[in-house]
């Protein structure tokens, strides 16, 4: 049996009705209903048990309530006649399941037989009205804090009308093994919470209120937990509670679709392992291809930026190769790595407008991009044209699933002016680099990892001039495709500069320093690096002097770690909201120089001033 | 002898040209370079130090030097180089005293004798240079993490070039005792810098990074900080050095004058604090006079929301009892409440213009401001005209220092209309409530505390239907004035609806339901409150049935806490973005029912949303 999907109420931006929309829009089957969201709404309750049936959604769960049980029998009264008031909403909600938390009061009950036989006595009331207590710990409960405390109060309470809610924060924030689920009895285990969290050393309370995120999207492999989960026996739905600063105040529709998205993707890994494990059901998800290169890379151009770009582009020892058939696109070439100048689309926050991946099977990858809720772009192409199956990202680029060979070329007729003049050394595309829209950077990460099969690198961060910045990348295993993605750690005010974010796509040399020199003769517009720069550099790292010396002559950033060097250029910003970088890897540096990010940032800003105080270009002056 | 003052350059957005000219703008003596900054520059170490003199800022401070010490000989004797070569760049810099930190390396030196060894070893090379070392305690150290063990150390070390920076943060974070500070000569304190923060349970290396904030506007009691320290003789200057996010990216002007207010208060109330223990110097901010009451608020309307609100303030049981002579300003009482109806201004972001506060002395509290780098406004008056001081908020606000009586009052005329009928029952304006502009509401905490005096009440977070909300308030002793500050932790983005965050004025009254009752009938827009909330009510806190029916009956929101209770209801957004809050404490109840405030959140919502779709009016519609 495939198990159901809902979302915790909670998990999203508005009032009731925002959220019970969204969720259906984005295809669950359920929902919590989280109490302070029915507080707020104007509905009464039968009316939302009526919303949410036209809307094709059960209610899975009321939630949650608090503070139960007392080590003074008055309180303890008191909250029995609280929770007949709520037996009560349950009964006109329509909905048998309530979500009791372990208690963080002082009068908590730590005789865990005292507090079993309160809950044996609260699972009565709720069985008269047909409805079932789930009992889960908190992580930071005043007694019950673990799953397994929380299994041996109901263990010992015995009600059939009282069983547990498992809560992966709850589990795996403090470390518990979740392997020892297996040992509850399915019939038990009446409701389950999922929610995924990066590493944070922080207070688990602040952690856990601020910090959730959906499955695939932080540190936790859920996978492996489902799997204990449904191995002991667990058949509710799959619910999310996630509780995160940025989904409590982004658009509910984006985040529902987000949401319902990391679930899907996290039932098919599960299924996956189960069925390499035990030859079970087949999964719903097609199972794609990871990409294993770059084909080309688009940027959106204009009648300003676009001979720029084009000049700067032959600086960097590209050739104008050709234009496509049907549409105001040109084709920039050297080695393997293909540049497509786009006049016909706009791109609105960025200016790198589509990629081209290859792919061992454009059609399953499509497939499985469509599964989890991808948006699948219409394709529209001129006769004998290549059939591209295209999605949008999170940050709207259009991502084309290519194959593995390079048939779309053909789309392309030869630049009449193409001159036969050398390169200067570029090989490929190193990686592509897109700054987020700062509410859909976690959903771009799920984006990357679940629908296009990439793998995420370590998150860095660092103080740039305009702010904090964080920083991942995402590539398959061979490492032909990266991309990095980055953004704010708080959305930019009216200070940052309105080019604070440009894009770039970075391509690799097996030599930088001739790469470098050869693109400078032929007038790249190279961005000039601080003298400063390679003092502190000499004074940290030591590189050669010789080599030293060829970096400050050519403004070429330096890193180095245990695996390897990293050599990386780049150009000025072209025009709007791009820029290139050449870069050089050596040994098995994985990373993307992260530490000389703050300095590029000065360096573009520097540069950008100077171009202000001293061009005519009015275009320039206002991008100030 | 009064200490300088003086800024680190991490504190401040931009590159390090944005950061000098910002902190030279805002009056500070000098600065520290933080060694990230000055790396990024296109300015040669020579030209900072011309560009800074040119600025009349002092570079007082280089910094930080970090992981100095080893336990391998030869890393140390790569430190020593690498120290040779940041001794090169303060020689062309004109600055005499480098930062070093503990080290946080594996290779640390545990043994005190060896590392006070090799701190003496480092202090003779910089000594070389006519270079001193300050010698810092990270509270996250490998093995030095408090001052007294950095004491213990420098003292070990005898060099008369080596000395110790106390950060202020690393050793209040740590909840070390500070006044074992005067215990340590005062020669061997060769620099302090100083942050605030708020109480967080939260790694200290995280707190440190994101939270801290400028003296004043955290948590910590600075100034008896500050008092030991100059108690043991330092005769530095005091020098920020704050890691925030928001700061890092919001406009270094506006931060930097916020900074030196923070440093100008802190002084003030150190000389203060030491001119009672010992009748020393004088202080160099005038005393100012805290405000005891309100006067009046006024309320920027136009052609649209001007009736609107008009016609909501008759409800309330106002009467227009006034015109200024001079000005567009309609003046409507009740009991002691005075509101301004001003169609002359215009208030960006904001609906309420300007406050007037009674005051003691009017010209020492805008002296006291003026002092404290607050905007003093040009008085535009006609003859015979009150004259009245007036700053501005950090949120454009008006504050106007109106002296204890009512004279401002001549300066309206009876309105000729001005019906002879009674109140509803409000005695005076309970709160003002203000919703602050994101990058600004650490600078508008520490505005109403030290600028006007008031004194800041615990902090209030709460998730709202649009994302998590912080709120604060600010009172004078007796509670005559109250300001109410909120701001949403993360800068709002597209979703939130745009009257997302709206400002009030809450009126007192005696009898709340009466009140209630009398401006229902009075046809004033009461906002209508869900019933589900009254059932909710009364399975939390069980109110008398007969007041339970009146509050459901009338939509008064209600609140219990071990002091008092607190009985409010609100009007519906009026146009813009402004509402009216009728509120009743009972007992010594002092909040502001912030349990109650998304349930108010969400009702606004709908109430709008009804608006929209059944009103005629397009200007609500596009409000929606």
């Amino acid at each position: 049996m495939t198990p159901t999907t809902a979302v915790a109420t909670v998990c999203l931006s508005g009032t009731l009705d925002d959220k019970l929309t969204a969720a259906a829009d984005a295809g669950f089957a359920g929902v919590e209903i989280f109490e302070p969201d029915l507080v707020a709404s104007p509905l009464a309750p039968a009316a939302i048990r009526d919303r949410c049936a036209d809307l094709g959604l059960s209610i899975d769960l009321y939630q949650p309530f608090r503070d139960l049980d007392s080590t003074s029998p008055d309180r303890f009264a008191a909250n029995l006649g609280r929770l007949e008031r709520k037996l009560e909403v349950m009964r006109q909600l329509g909905t048998d399941t309530l979500l009791v938390c372990s208690s963080v009061s002082p009068d908590a009950v730590p005789d865990p037989d005292l507090l079993a036989g309160q809950l044996h006595t609260a699972a009565g009331r709720a069985a008269d009205h047909g409805i079932r207590i789930a009992y889960e710990a908190l992580a930071w409960g005043a007694h019950v804090n673990t799953y397994e405390a929380s299994w041996d109060v109901v263990a010992r309470a015995g009600h059939p009308a009282l069983g547990l809610c498992l809560d992966s924060f709850h589990i795996l924030s403090r470390g518990s093994d979740p392997a020892g689920i297996r040992d509850i009895p399915g019939e038990k285990l009446l409701f389950l919470q999922l929610a995924d969290a990066p590493h944070l050393d922080m207070d688990v309370l602040q952690w856990s209120r601020h910090h959730r995120l959906f499955p695939g999207q932080g540190a936790w492999d859920l996978s492996a937990f489902l799997t204990h989960v449904l191995a002991a026996g667990y058949r509710g739905p799959l619910s999310l509670e996630v509780f995160n600063d940025v989904f409590r105040q982004a658009d509910p529709g984006r985040t529902a679709i987000d949401a319902h998205r990391s679930l899907l993707a996290l039932r098919d890994a599960t299924a996956r392992r189960a069925h390499v494990q035990s030859a079970g059901a087949v999964p719903a998800v097609p199972t794609g291809s990871v990409p294993t290169g770059v084909a080309f890379a688009e940027v959106a151009v204009d009648a300003e930026s676009g001979p720029l770009i084009a000049r700067a582009l032959d600086g960097l020892g590209f050739t104008h190769t050709g234009h496509h058939r049907t549409k105001p696109v040109q084709l920039w070439t050297q080695g393997e790595a293909r540049l497509l100048l786009n006049t016909g689309v706009t791109r609105p926050g960025g200016a790198i407008s589509a990629l081209g991946l290859h792919t061992a099977d454009p059609g399953a990858s499509a497939a499985r991009a469509e599964a989890l809720l991808a948006p699948v772009l219409p394709r529209t192409r001129g006769p004998a044209e290549a059939d591209l199956a295209a999605i949008a990202a999170p940050d709207g680029t259009e991502v084309f699933f290519c194959g593995t060979g390079d048939d779309w070329l053909a789309d392309f007729t030869p630049a009449a002016e193409a001159p036969d003049r050398p390169g200067a050394g570029v090989t490929r595309v190193d990686h592509i680099a897109l700054t987020q829209p700062f509410d859909h950077y976690d959903e771009a990460t799920l984006f990357y990892r679940a629908v296009l099969g990439l793998t995420p690198q370590p998150t860095a961060e660092y103080a740039a001039p305009f702010g904090l910045v964080r920083s991942r990348a995402f590539t398959d295993p061979a490492e032909r495709v990266r991309i990095a993605l980055s953004v704010t750690l708080l959305r930019r005010g009216d200070w940052a500069p309105p080019v604070a974010s440009p894009q770039h796509i970075a391509f690799a040399t097996d030599d930088i320093v001739a790469t470098a020199r050869a693109v400078r003769g032929r007038g790249a517009p190279l961005l000039a690096v601080p003298d400063n720069y390679y003092d502190d550099l000499d004074a940290r790292l030591g590189p050669d002097p010789a080599l030293l010396a060829d970096l400050r002559e050519l403004g070429i950033f330096y890193d180095r770690d245990a695996d390897g060097a990293f050599l990386h250029c780049y150009t000025e910003i072209l025009g709007g909201a791009v820029f290139f970088e050449l870069v050089q890897r050596v040994g098995r540096y994985t990373g993307y120089g992260a530490p000389n990010a703050p300095v590029r940032m000065a360096a573009h800003r520097t540069a950008r001033l100077a171009l202000a105080q001293a061009g005519p270009d009015p275009a320039i002056r206002k991008l100030r």
